[in-house]
């Protein structure tokens, strides 16, 4: 250090980032500065307490206050806008402090994303001017209907009987000065002939032009649903909600089992219905008179779902050969099927590929524009069913991984869902073999959820404590120890536990996590080679999915599940099925562009296809039993 | 008489016709020569004794027997089969013997016009013959079926929610061997437009090609329906039964007064679908399975009856400017309205031309021909409402007469509607100064119903009892008297009557009567005279409804009901408006026919057309004011 130069550097870990710092600049600056995120809601005030960091080494201004006792003090606690830098030091960011800026990309994409070049919704609306009947005219009231749309040039119009129903008086209230809501069916199969139109409702023209449709993603373990004004495509923020099937199994499988015993269609049916309809309750809350504005849902899902929500016989999904009963679907009345929305609602279902490769997928490549690019991109949707896309503005090939449910939690001795109390992320320092937990809402953990268990075996794998094979490494580690189920590591006792148990992670949790990620992987693998390139050829990797927002890329990288590529190659795009559901909404054309993606895609069967298995035996290992795919 | 000749006359009363016959001839047989038709349910066997003739002059070899008192015998009555000629003699057959030539003219007539030229209907089947997926191909159920369809020219089709849900269970059953039942929406406006095609089931392919349409008529007072093989345009007999809104008021003004209050729109709606539901399940005792084969009906009735069938608020019907809610009617689920048929069915409703001028007179002008004809036609619907059709190949105007209830025996001391019991035949022999009454079902009169009292007021104005003025004549017959209402004429006593009270024939009753011919007869002129022509040139007369099959000509004309023209340019259809429907139910070019007709008419509000009011003035005497109309 020179005279001249009064600087210093301040060290953060654990991602060991060094930054030039002067005395008297506040930790928050100097991280700012770097691009080191610090969580400071109250944007450095000193009012929130959020900016906690642990000194590690050297010393700072600071002293005790309103959100650090004496006791956090004195083992090394420091606000970051509150501490000033007055030499070397070397600070840790513990997770909680850590801004969440894998959620904040993945909104900003997904908004991105929700634009349409048109507003071109399957339904429009029409304002009428009619003049009222005399003696001289006295045509029927709908022939009167008739002649002012087909003054906007729409002839031949079908007619809802709900539309017909009230039309007598809602044409007199109004003085014959009605807003129309017309759908017009897209072609199935013939993109010239014209489209079949059917005037929905009458309704009073309101004095804004507000009308709504509906986008819904309907997940096997969650259920999202958008509400969108058609008239101004502007687009309100989803709510979600469990999808209540989920008590009679949690992956499709069970789902099927359950439908095709007794009554159980009916039953799973009407939960779904139910879970839809409650988040519908929710979105009355704030927009109180959507319903009878609401003319058009867009619904996407896997295949299993889509057929439950419309109560189809699931049953020869999962039996060979796999022939799903609907791949694309006519339109439906939701209120037929208990949804409580006005009959003149009409639902339009994402169409399948296959019987694992569902709308869902479709309306997340519509979201991804993989379809619209020249680049070869691999679509992700990890999951219990791991769907996977692989192709460019040409073609598309796809395929389903059964990945079993250990990315849901399930499978794994303490898993869980993704939900609070649950072990997302997890950092482990191999020198003093400890490790940091973040939990989900910040409380003690209760279990490990999927991502979580990613980044936990990627890092213990990195520490040395879990072995290639996927064993813990004996000795390794004073958390490892035998438990009922063989080794396993401990997370957290369970006096520190929310459960008041041990929460731990077992060998065969990590081997089913290994068969997970190994399903994933030679799926990739198996979909390239189909087209004759290798997995260095992908230039995009877009991860879709609720999973995708809080996978640490590294560390799916680490274990295999992801391929072995620059991280700038990877997006997440979050719930992309979601998006592609709204923007099918918002425009008929990207409607039929969901029809050409499906029809578009060559779908393989993993599990018939020559290959399969020997690369899927290859990938049981960390990160794969040929360690140069991952440069090793 | 000469040596050579030796023959004799035997002549039949009350139509005056004298036969030759010879010694031993049957008074059966002789009559059968001059086509003057004797009931005789056995052929002539003498087993059934329906043949009684009343012998008046001369004599015959006959004796009593089994079907003959001796006091029947000593009042003149004989068996015409068992009665053998022996030399001049005087028969007058009773109305009891007469056979019913009208209603076996009206029967061939149904039938003969049931035939349509192409086998057209909106419901098609298709024979599907798939390959059943294997690994290869594993294409969803309803692409494999879309393709088939494709195969035979059907592309685009939409396909019903209910079509789909047991598809996979019947492809499977019938190894995708199956039927395909498809609706093609016909065009609305533009006739070039493709029809919109709609798969409504997939089935089990039948043994034979079976598949059924059904066609109703939805009347104020009845409701008919007719069962209709599609495959081969084999009709069946129809049935029907009273409508069971009758109870909530006779004719349409007092149901759409019904139906404004409270719930009465469901009740009246809930009526008529219970009215048909009854009738279905007649037609299963004969067609046990016909309700799954079951795709299409077509449904002709008023506008009322029309509203009141799908639950639209008739209350504009009868408020000045009279506009119907709905003239051209989209395509219905009747399942939705709660009639007892399959999801899969499709209700078509024939279009109205306005308030009064319904579907049923559409449909009962498809029937007619009217329309393909280049002869100047009228044609009646004669009822509480009575509608009138005059025009050609080229044109037609259209109005309706509020004729009141005379014609269907409301409004009359002693009336009743065409059920057993009512006298509907009525001679008056001027000289003897006594009638015969012809009452249906036989058995002892209860009351008059609408085409009695016609007949009963022509033949007593010709026999001079009542005058031109539809007033009595004093002292003109005995069975005159003063009642509680003034003047009238005893038709039956008490103790000849089934209902034990006297049943007579008031002035008042000759009033409404006067009023109904009246409103009838100058709605004729008015809208011949509207078209600038004359009675005289009506080159047809079409007579549509139930009442026109009992309707005698010479007495309507002598009343003023119809116009002075020949007999032969009359013709009775009967139920034209369900002959018309199951017309379309058979062809789709029926159906769009129908359309045609009605956007040709040309509708006069008579209330409000000028001239109007004077005409209907002048008919106010028997037969007309203007005698020459009537060639006096």
């Amino acid at each position: 250090m020179s005279v001249e130069d009064n600087t210093f550097e301040i060290t953060f870990l654990p991602d060991n980032v060094k930054i030039q710092a002067e005395a008297g600049e506040s930790i928050m600056e100097i991280a700012n500065r770097g691009h080191i995120h610090i969580n400071a809601s109250c944007g450095g005030e000193g009012v929130c307490g959020r900016c906690q960091v642990e000194l590690r080494e050297g010393e700072v201004t600071a002293s005790p206050g309103l959100y650090l006792s004496e006791q956090d003090f004195a083992q090394g606690l420091r606000l970051a806008c509150r501490a000033k830098a007055n030499g070397p030091a070397t600070f840790y960011i513990p997770i909680e402090s850590r801004a969440d800026s894998t959620s904040f990309k993945k909104a900003t994409k997904a908004e991105e994303s929700l634009e349409v070049e048109a507003r071109d919704p399957m339904v429009r609306q029409y304002n009428l001017e009619m003049t009222p009947p005399d003696q001289a005219d006295n045509a029927p009231d709908l022939d009167r209907v008739s002649q002012a749309l087909a003054g906007q040039g729409l002839t031949d119009l079908d007619v809802e009987l709900g539309a017909i129903k009230k039309m007598p008086q809602i044409l007199r209230n109004e003085n014959f000065q009605v807003r129309a809501s017309v759908f017009f069916e897209p072609p199935l199969a013939d993109p010239q002939r014209p489209p079949y139109g059917r005037l929905l409702a009458l309704s009073k023209a309101p004095l804004d032009e507000t009308y709504y449709g509906l986008s819904v993603d309907v997940g096997t373990t969650s259920v999202w649903i958008r509400l969108v004004d058609l008239a101004t495509n502007t687009v309100f923020p989803a709510v979600g909600d469990l999808n209540s099937q989920i008590s009679f199994g949690e992956d499709v499988i069970s789902r099927i089992v359950y439908a095709s015993k007794g009554n159980g269609l009916q039953k799973l049916q009407s939960q779904v219905i139910g879970t839809i309809n409650g988040l519908l309750a929710r979105l009355e809350e704030s927009y109180p008179k959507f319903r009878e504005n609401l003319f058009l849902i867009t619904a996407a899902g896997n295949t299993t779902m889509s057929h439950l929500l419309v109560g189809v016989e699931p049953k020869n999904i999962r039996l060979s050969p796999y022939v799903p009963p609907i791949g694309s679907w006519p339109s439906i009345r939701p209120s037929f099927l208990g949804l409580d929305v006005a009959s003149h609602t009409v639902m339009k279902i994402f169409p399948a590929v296959s019987s694992y490769v569902g709308g869902d997928i479709v309306s997340g490549v519509l979201a991804s524009k993989l379809h619209e690019r020249p680049e070869l991109t691999l679509f992700i949707d990890v999951g219990t069913n791991g769907e996977i896309v692989i192709g460019n503005q040409d073609w598309m090939t796809c395929a389903a991984c059964s990945a079993g449910p250990a990315f849901e939690g399930g499978g794994v001795k303490c898993g869980m869902r993704a939900a609070p109390g649950a072990i997302e992320e997890f950092h482990y320092e191999p020198e003093r073999k400890k490790h940091h937990l973040g939990v989900i809402g910040r409380g003690l953990p209760i279990g490990v959820c999927g991502s979580g268990l990613i980044n936990i075996v990627a890092e213990l794998f990195r520490g040395g404590v879990i072995s290639k094979q996927g064993k813990y490494v004996e000795g390794s580690s004073p958390l490892l120890r035998e438990g009922e189920d063989g080794w396993e590591y401990l997370l957290a006792p369970a006096q520190e536990s929310a459960g008041g148990r041990d929460v731990v992670l077992t060998e065969i949790d990590i081997e089913n996590l290994i068969r997970a990620k190994g399903a994933m992987f030679s799926g990739y693998q198996t979909l390239v080679e189909a087209v004759g390139l290798s997995m260095g050829d992908l230039e995009r990797v877009i991860i879709a999915g609720g999973f995708g927002s809080s996978l640490n890329l590294d560390n799916a990288i680490c274990i295999g599940l992801l391929p072995n590529l620059p991280l700038e190659r990877f997006t997440y795009i979050g719930n992309s099925s979601l998006t592609g559901a709204t923007l099918a909404l918002m425009s008929t054309n990207k409607w039929l562009t969901a029809q050409e993606i499906r029809s578009k895609m060559t779908n393989f069967e993993l599990s018939e296809t020559p290959g399969y298995m020997d690369k899927y035996m290859a990938t049981q290992f960390l990160p794969h039993t040929d360690g140069s795919l991952f440069g090793l």
